[in-house]
């Protein structure tokens, strides 16, 4: 069993990193506070006799040795970056959970059949950089490297930059570790297992994502001589699409739809607003229905512009299609041999095991949160629920590595 | 008659400042590039021999004596501020209209019975602080200094100390200036004189305006893990009200409705917006009408709040009544001395004059632009539409100095 105390005191000194007033997060992916998070973890792993490696687009791999080290590694890990009011727990848990697992097979002296990988993941959260799982997407390649490291935030600062800025740009190859399976804990950052009352989430999907940029292209000009019918109100519109996007969720079983990030301008208050810049973001556990949601959008924005007499640029720059975990079983059967209460569960939010799933059998471990809050300050999992997640992902990397 | 090719010039090079790629220009409120501006209009009316005064919220007054220097003045200006994406003469028009009427007189040796003076207005456009015609607003009584002065931009920066900034915080107090009459002549800034063909619009009033400063506070949570029916999102109650104001406009005869400045929290794509604050701005030139749709703003944005379990708050921070001006027969006879063809209109903006009404009698002369377009890079006004309005301004401020 892994050591409750400790993996909860290691949870609070890395939130301490960017930590705000209400108790939660503020680190974004590429800042100063996430180079202090990283090189945290890299001090733990070392440590504990690790081996460090960072590859091309900042990822970062902490390898301990197993006895046949000719084996594929048993792997594990998330990500250390937060959203801008984030909380301590989404994607830190993980990596927590990893280095907890890391310190009892090294207090104890475990040696394990195959080598154990503990990883950091760039830019998980997608909030500074698009897309979400940057880092483990362009691992397993499914981004091109070069477009990644050029991608820009709201200000036009490039990942690469930042990288190589805070000392983790990389030498390592992408795709290149020799991995066997990969295992991520996770809080459920949804209310079902606290609803249920179960302590372990056996995550056998991870839900269909699309994501777009959308540009309103209006005419500025003057609130209080422009007749109503004279106008190219671009805000008019984006607040016609964000409307929209509510209803295409809602006429979908397990629809989501939101707009949660958007730019007025001139966004001066007597003048109508030229462009408006928006952020859409649409979900289903099922591919067809996603895809129907997609056309809904499209099909929408494009009648929108007619009747306006605006322009909408739609780019529909991600797709992230389902993924189904094809090691959940060993992540249940640990659970079980623990005797914690479980039940199957789809992950809403995308994880960077969904792309490691590309390369090896991978399972997730869900933890309840209260009142199934995240991307929030007040997002919460107590001691006991972040122990039961560390203990599962024990036991599931010890058994795959012994198989 | 004024110099229509002079006035044309001192556009131009005005225009300068600030000036935008698109032809525009970008010269906020107490930024450096007004002080620029204020200085080059200083150093014109001093080369004219008028003395300058700036009174205690930055308004600037330049005085040729008259004849008789105990008879109250004749009063023109505007302001040389602008929107972000605003033009080179919604505004800017006047005040150098003002300056062609003064080296009309300075170059011909025209004594006049009665001094005149030429004005410049702190913020009239209520862009970067609010409201609009903060300076002449605060002239004439109808707001508190100190609280102007200690309004502040969404940085934060302090209006009183950019304009300590700039060197125009002045000493004058404000109000002080003995005047008889009041004169500004304007751009139209929409279709009508356009539309019918006249050069010169009489204003006989100036429609009613109520601003608003609107907050939604919602619960910001995972875009990908919260069920639509468990949301506060913040984003789609904001659009909901977008849209509300749209339908209020269309609903009332002459009505207008626009939210132009908008501002979403924490701004993160996957996480649902638990806070936008955005610009509300009501316009009816009657004022019945305009307290209904206000009421009716008011009414939705409570029910809305409540059938969505967030937060509404509604900030009325400004209504501007619309105001009748009593000195549009001087205009009128003008217009018809010179022969130029003209209507009635109101005006649908605010302007300095509207509040300078409150304590002279007062006239504005509007002349065509473009298609209607302003507070838009776009804005544009022919030389001799500028030459026409310039002309019956000498003419119209001539006569109420003789009289
Ligand atoms: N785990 C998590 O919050 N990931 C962010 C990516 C997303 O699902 O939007
Ligand atoms: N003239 C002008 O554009 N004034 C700005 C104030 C307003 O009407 O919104």
């Amino acid at each position: 069993r892994i050591n409750e105390q400790r993996l909860w005191d290691t949870l609070m000194e890395m939130g301490d990193i960017g930590g705000t007033e209400k108790g939660g997060c503020n680190r974004l992916a590429g800042t100063d506070l996430d180079k202090q998070a990283r090189d945290l973890f890299v001090s733990w792993c070392k440590a504990c006799g690790c081996t460090i490696d960072v590859d091309k687009i900042g990822n970062i791999f902490a390898r301990r040795a197993g006895t046949n080290n000719d084996l594929p590694a048993v792997g594990t890990g998330s990500h250390l970056d937060t959203q801008p009011t984030g909380g301590k727990f989404d994607g830190v848990f993980g990596v927590l959970s990893g280095v907890e697992v890391l310190r009892t097979l090294h207090e104890n002296n475990i040696e394990t059949p195959t080598a154990m990988e503990f990883s950091v993941w760039t830019n998980e959260e997608g909030s500074r950089f698009q897309p979400a799982m940057q880092g483990s997407g362009t691992y397993v390649g499914r981004f091109d490297l070069e477009t990644e490291l050029n991608k820009t935030d709201v200000n036009g600062i490039r990942l690469g930059d930042e990288l190589e800025r805070i000392g983790y740009l990389g030498e390592m190859e992408l795709g290149s570790r020799h991995m066997g399976a990969f295992f991520e804990a996770h809080i459920e950052q949804g209310p079902i297992l606290e609803d249920e009352e179960k302590a372990i989430g056996i995550v056998r999907l991870g839900q269909g994502i699309r994501w777009y940029n959308i540009e309103v292209v209006g005419r500025p000009s003057h609130s209080g001589t422009t007749p109503m019918h004279l106008r190219k109100d671009a805000m008019l519109v984006a607040s016609a699409i964000v409307t929209e996007m509510n209803a295409i969720a809602l006429r979908h079983e397990n629809g989501l739809g939101t707009v949660g990030f958007m730019q007025v301008w001139p966004n001066s208050r007597n003048t109508i607003p030229g462009n408006v810049k928006f952020s859409a973001d649409l979900r289903n556990p099922k591919p067809d229905v996603l895809l129907t949601m997609h056309e809904e959008l499209v099909t929408f924005c494009k009648e929108i512009a007619l009747n306006h007499g605006v322009e909408v640029n739609v780019d529909p720059f991600w797709y992230f299609a389902p993924v189904e975990f094809n090691a959940s079983d060993d992540v249940k059967a640990a659970t079980e041999k623990l005797g914690y209460s479980h039940m199957d569960i789809y992950a809403g939010a995308g994880h960077d095991a969904c792309y490691m799933a590309d390369l090896v059998p991978t399972g997730m471990i869900f933890t309840p949160c209260l009142n199934g809050i995240s991307h929030n300050e007040a997002e919460y999992s107590s001691p006991e629920e972040c122990a039961a997640g560390a203990n599962v992902l024990l036991h599931a990397m010890l058994e795959a590595s012994e198989r």
